[in-house]
């Protein structure tokens, strides 16, 4: 019984690889006509996608989700709108795919390219917003990926009628369907963690716990981010109101999201310490602060050393009061995740220091720290946000479900040639043909 | 006892995380400043890093160490002019570090640049050959990176000499020389591989077994690769002397190397493939066919199933007739290890269809599979070979010590105005000042 889920699981992962090989050499109108399909089959399957998204819905009412969650399980008509013009969006986008980023001539007669080629075999794990299932596939597809997707158990339904749906567009341009599969259960999300052959990539999209759980469990590269522990420094040179209106916007605009502030730094020269602090408590977020900041109002609630290092995701932020500026960075690099740091100061030459020494994926002066997003970035869908420092970092798009590859013609070019001084490397970057 | 030793390898790597922010910050003069240094003490200090290593020759030559291997651990004055002039070459190049790649207006007046960044602490991990202390060093400074480094056993008094002459150039250009560190004793490595919190890389250069006991050991990522299963594939339209020039030579120029070719597939229409197979044998390469193969010279030995899978690095080749361009391309994908393949054939088309649908880190046409490398591709010193698809792929230079950091200049700017409908997206590149 295990042993034929076993074969069965590596089967579908097999599939997707081959698959996924001949969609990356397909070419790039191969792959815009299947974002045309998609795009005319999520209009003609509206009725069908929102009456398994209310099987969803209905079973979820008889469970405890909360409010929110169940308002991003919701699939209506206004988000398939959204998702069309997305998949309208990745349609017009130049095709990745052969972009040369490198050409050189290495020696007469043998000239080398680094191009843009698919990334491979995805595995993204996700939660309860069905609405990633073509978010995420149409990207991948752009980019010439196979994507297998866990969705979570509570959006069963339309996941299934989703995938369907990006599975019948690649049929339709007579590509292989098993580049998109969608997953269910968590034993089968066990056995792919295990097949570092065939999957190049997983991203997990959720919890901090889910994402350190799969970075434990498999050998397979993760993107993905652990933490938002975002700091905003208010500088001893900062314009008060600016001051007051960064710290609100980075912590109350939308609390629950990784970019928003957990800590608030005050210098301790900044005279309006006590206006920000106030702005926080009236707008009922809950201030735990250190000393300095305790005798600012009586308010504010003595932070313990947990507080530095807690992403709270709601109305809480703690505060502290620094020395300088030095005192500041030592701050968020002993407290931080290094996902989103923001000054606020008039003064260019700290905000010079603080972007160019301070180690996090994003470093904003005089911005809220929310802007640290793909959308906001330009970056047209995002796939997640990457705190790691290798392969991806901060807001991903497209150029995350990437790699390269190396390519080059010559005319019987030999090493032994080389190695024995008939002939000599030129080593020429020659212009790159867009 | 175990807990002092555990606080003591976190607090190393503590330190060169904290050493390598201010390297990373303190400015392209400052980095040439300490390879100038550098550059100075390799030629001042080479009796002392002789009469070391000199040592460590005694030292092998009283156990089973072998020729090639005592080959590559000698330290030479000429093998140190050779690293005084790649470091000369470092100096040279352009800072990387906070190169923009892109620019970008978000709103008005909000400007976002991503730029190139220090990747962070690197674990390198290496057998025998000592100059690779001052390689990997030399490119982790250029790229703002701290570098911890374990050498081989047989090699530990040149070790620690090359990095002390490292972390003297450090400190003679003012930085904290705890940036560079020699690491001996597999405990140590074992200690540093837990450390995901302060290590951002792991490079293993060495054996298979090496690099894959580490990604099973290890939550760090890995830049390695695990094998170098490189395919010669003989078109029917190749032309009979290149085709047994560069299988010749991506064989027999340097087989212990992993861009060296372990198989040959040879079109069932190439008119010549006796020769070829006849080449091979007169050079004293044992070739295992498939039955058609064995047809061709009676001193071909038959090949079993685990032969298209073995990275043999001597004189033994695989040898197989396929039918088409597809077979060839069908064997690469399920025996080879995307590492490099090469196609020989006069048919620009065949070519072309080979380029874009081998999906491997390097693929050929009409050269041999041993240029694959990081110097002939013109990277300047090479910091390995990956064969993953994540964050660097192929011959790997100072790129692969990279990271990037998104920076944001805004003038208050405010999510929650761009939520309210107030102020709206702009998303327009910006030249980048070079």
């Amino acid at each position: 019984m295990t042993i034929d889920l076993n074969i069965s699981i590596r089967e579908r992962a097999a599939a997707a690889r081959s698959a996924q090989r001949r969609l990356g050499s397909a070419g790039g109108e191969a792959r815009s006509e299947v974002l045309r399909h998609l795009e005319r089959l999520l209009g003609e399957r509206e009725s069908e996608l929102i009456a398994a998204n209310q099987h969803d819905l209905d079973a979820a009412k008889g469970t405890d989700l909360a409010e929110p969650l169940m308002k991003r399980l919701a699939l209506t008509a206004e988000k398939l709108e959204t998702l069309r013009e997305g998949v309208r969006q990745l349609i017009d986008l130049p095709d990745p795919i052969g972009r040369p980023l490198v050409r050189r001539e290495i020696a007469d007669g043998l000239v080398l390219e680094q191009v843009q080629a698919p990334l491979g075999v995805l595995l993204i794990i996700f939660e309860s917003r069905p609405d990633a299932v073509i978010q995420i596939g149409s990207l991948a597809l752009r980019a010439g990926d196979a994507v297998l997707m866990k969705g979570g158990s509570e959006a069963i339904n339309s996941n299934r009628a989703l995938t369907d749906v990006l599975r019948e567009a690649v049929a339709a341009a007579g590509l292989d369907p098993e580049v998109v599969q969608n997953i269910e259960g968590r034993e089968a999300v066990g056995e792919l963690l295990d097949l570092d052959d065939l999957i190049d990539l997983v991203i997990p999209r959720g919890s901090n716990e889910l994402v350190t759980s799969i970075k434990l469990r498999s050998r397979i590269p993760v993107l993905g981010h652990a933490d938002g522990i975002c700091h905003v420094f208010v500088d001893a040179a900062a314009d008060r109101q600016m001051a007051i209106d960064i710290t609100i916007d980075s912590k109350t605009e939308y609390p629950a999201v990784c970019n928003a502030a957990e800590t608030v730094l005050i210098h301790r020269d900044f005279p309006h310490a006590g206006a920000v602090i106030e702005a926080l408590l009236d707008r009922d977020v809950e201030v735990r602060g250190d000393d300095s900041t305790l005798s600012l109002d009586s308010r504010v609630i003595a932070a313990d050393e947990d507080d530095w290092g807690t992403e709270y995701g709601n109305f809480t932020i703690s505060a502290r009061i620094v020395d300088s500026l030095d005192d500041a960075i030592e701050h968020i690099h002993a407290h931080g995740s290094a996902h989103t740091e923001a000054i606020v100061t008039d003064d260019e030459p700290t905000a010079r220091r603080f972007l160019e020494e301070v180690d996090a994926a994003s470093v904003f002066w005089n911005a809220s720290t929310r802007f640290a997003d793909g959308f906001r970035y330009g970056l047209g869908a995002e796939v997640g946000i990457a705190t790691g420092r290798i392969h991806a970092r901060g807001p991903v798009g497209v150029e995350g479900l990437l790699t390269t590859r190396w390519l080059a013609v010559g005319k019987g070019h030999l090493v032994d040639d080389f190695s024995s001084g008939k002939r000599a490397y030129t080593h020429r970057d020659l212009p790159i043909a867009e």
